[in-house]
């Protein structure tokens, strides 16, 4: 990024976070060029790109000033799903969304990948080419049910940092965290049991939950301090509800961080109601602060709580290592693993083993949390510039996922059928409610390199949706005049 | 191998197929030395060995004779297996025999290990390796749900020799063949269904069939022509069968390869009654004669048949590439894939591709279906010669697996409690029946190199094996005279 680019989202940065009010005068452009080491020039280009974003109004002889309209969208509220279970739909929309994760030519703003182009994975290469070199036929060979010793050891050791105390034992291999959640769903729930879910939920978990017959109730959630204990607790009331399943962490989609208070208000009520807690900590460790959030694990007791993790996130998806540390339910988790895949393969899970020992795994992750963090104020400034107003956005506290919530009229599906045709792809919100909830909803990813092709994917986008947004409006009011006629 | 104990092999197996019977006179050393190309010195050293292991005996001045005493085993008779659906159990068991897989100093004769030593395997590494030092970033991706394109392509124009004609769509890529019986299974029943299996069936099949809620119907077996259709038929008649999962080529752990007239018996009978059919075939392409037997799929009309194998015995099980040609279930299957483990390992799939590709796969398969034939040609010959008098042995048309059958009261599992000290692991019967019948059978992998270690481990097991017959028949002999008394 050049230096005015990078001044530009740090100076829309503060006008996010409030410390420049709407309407109020910006600093001179002599005082930010002393005050930032740069050249006037590049105030002038920075100032110049956010008031073509216009997120900053010239006034003549009296400077810059922050622009009235275009003020930092609001969170979306707290979500209101359905109160009672329900068989989960979707399915043919979710693999609408697979479907076009491997074409090329289409721009992927909806899927969950994460960014694989950092120099901090070069040395995963060289160990994976390095291990094929070595010929040593273990590594063609079965591995052990839990998994590489070797790899499940540095698991144990990095569970530290959110907290935990495992050893190699306590953690099971998986093909990815989608086994890891599949394996935990089907070692707590029998088909025809409830579970409850955050709302909005990964629809990954949501299409395991269908395909097991296991029926969902959605619990209302804040978009800031996650899903709602007092709704949970009313749910754990009126229905025999199994488990929970939680993205405590880096929320997906809605990116917050439960408070630790919750956390132990959510386990607590567990206890009291003796339910198991699933949590998915995919996105756990690219939480922007550090030292990293605790785990819903870290302060169980009892062995209630399985952690899903996998390095899909924070190394890449294709390698499908993951893991569960399943606490009281081993031995069903060992044997839903064993009836799933058998186990994992070998040669990835020495990779990522060797990765780590050799000590490459925690600089790339400080990078990537650099890297998302960045990404996520330019990608915001974006948002704000392209997009109607009129919107909630979430605002996440690490991953590199973003929720936004339109008008509730607006029909997404709808939009992302247009979209299909502009080599657009879109995760459409009502993938991440049983019942099919948020139409009015999308979930971006801004792990994509921010250059000129994702800003103009996204300028696209954000015409399509004012389009879209203008054609329900109008439609309402035909509707209305209809009604009054 | 040496000169001697490959005209050792050959000659017991001439025995083996009664082309020397019991008590007939062997031909001169002298004879056999013109008649081979070998030394005098060699012939001798061959029938030294064959006296060794008793299966010839020395008559002063007249040569060398058949031994009466040890003649080849019978097959097994067509099993008897409970004839109602039951719930399966022996977890535990399974469990044990997959925990002994990883130990270093543990003789593996009862896994499902191929060879992974053969010089035919080295380009795979090479492959690996290579794709590794390319580093494209596409290799740590999310792969299509489908599985790599290009590995479907060369999977679809493989099973041409099966007698299929697929495309790459046709086909869906899992983790293992594992996870392709499992989302198969899946996709065709709902918990508290019955399906039909063979008896003896693959326990990874059984142990499914049991973590998925789902009855079990063990249909009587015979050890050379395959799963009893007579009685299969009478099933289906009496219990609302789903399916039924065969493995009709070189079955595990039988060995036998269905008669094509059977297959298409078994497919008619199938339609007639509108089941589906789960066709494991995992090991058809290490059938000995070549063309290798078409499979149930080939013959199959009407998309009922979801063909699912892999390369775990072919090429190497830590790869952990499987595929299912799932049929009329494709949708069902995709769904069952997508929430079981998301996609299956990226790398794995190029490496195998690209295997194939260069036309490393089929010279591979040739040297490994002639080192299994020659191995069970050993193997047998330790058997007879290592086992005592009374049991029946199976007699594999591919595939490195045998079955024996032991005497009815011989208790198999008592004996795996005594192997495991002396560090010897088989697979025990029972964990191939849902009912924990076959307590006096044993399955054994003659995949291994057959060299000293092999022929000293399985000595100890003959002896083993021997002085609990002798326990068990002098338990018999006690409890009659307590009887009599």
């Amino acid at each position: 990024m050049t230096r005015y680019k990078h001044l530009a989202c740090l100076l829309s940065d503060r006008i996010e976070q409030g410390l420049y009010r709407s309407g109020e005068r910006l600093p001179s452009v002599r005082t930010l060029s002393s005050e930032h080491g740069v050249s006037i020039s590049t105030v002038q280009q920075a100032y110049h790109l956010l008031e073509e974003k216009q997120l900053i109004v010239p006034q003549p002889r009296s400077g810059y000033f922050v622009a009235t309209h275009k003020a930092t969208p609001p969170v979306p509220a707290l979500t209101r799903p359905v109160q009672r279970p329900v068989e989960v739909t979707q399915w043919d929309s979710v693999l609408e969304l697979l479907s076009s994760r491997t074409s090329g030519d289409v721009m992927q703003l909806g899927s969950g990948m994460p960014d694989l182009t950092q120099p901090t994975l070069k040395p995963l290469w060289k160990i994976m080419s390095r291990l094929a070199q070595k010929q040593q036929t273990e590594l063609l060979n079965y591995d052990s049910l839990l998994g590489v010793s070797a790899l499940r050891e540095q698991v144990a050791r990095l569970t530290i940092d959110s907290g935990c105390q495992l050893t190699a034992e306590d953690i099971v291999i998986t093909t990815g965290c989608h086994e890891a959640l599949s394996v935990s769903i089907r070692a707590v729930c029998a088909p025809g049991d409830i579970i409850a879910v955050e709302s909005p939920a990964f629809h990954g978990t949501m299409q395991t939950l269908r395909g097991l017959g296991i029926r969902v109730i959605e619990i209302p959630t804040d978009s800031v301090t996650g899903i709602s204990l007092e709704a949970l607790e009313l749910a754990f009331e009126q229905w025999p509800i199994k488990a929970v399943v939680v993205v405590p962490n880096c929320n997906n989609p809605l990116g917050f961080i439960m408070p630790e208070a919750r956390k132990r208000a959510l386990l607590a009520l567990a206890q009291r109601v003796d339910a198991a807690i699933i949590e998915d900590d995919v996105y756990g460790e690219l939480a922007w602060d550090y030292p990293r959030p605790v785990t819903l694990k870290s302060l169980d007791m009892d062995g209630r709580v399985l952690l899903c993790s996998s390095f899909s996130k924070t190394l890449a998806p294709g390698l499908r290592v993951g893991w569960v540390a399943p606490g009281r339910y081993r031995d069903r988790v060992l044997h839903m693993k064993y009836i799933g895949t058998g186990s994992t393969a070998t040669l990835p899970q020495h990779t990522v083993a060797e990765f780590i020992r050799q000590g490459h795994y925690l600089p790339h992750l400080r990078r990537m949390r650099q890297v998302y963090q960045r990404n996520y104020e330019t990608f915001s400034c974006w948002v704000r510039h392209y997009f109607p107003c009129g919107i909630c956005v979430s605002r996440p506290q690490g991953g590199f996922l973003m929720w936004i919530e339109l008008p509730e009229a607006f029909d997404a599906v709808r939009l992302n059928a247009e979209l299909r045709e502009a080599c657009l792809q879109v995760a459409v919100g009502s993938l991440f409610s049983a019942a099919g909830k948020y139409r009015n909803c999308l979930r971006l990813n801004y792990g994509l390199p921010m250059n000129e092709q994702t800003e103009q994917a996204l300028a696209r986008l954000g015409t399509a949706v004012e389009r879209a947004m203008q054609a329900c409006s109008s439609d309402r009011h035909q509707a209305e005049q209809l009604l009054a006629e």
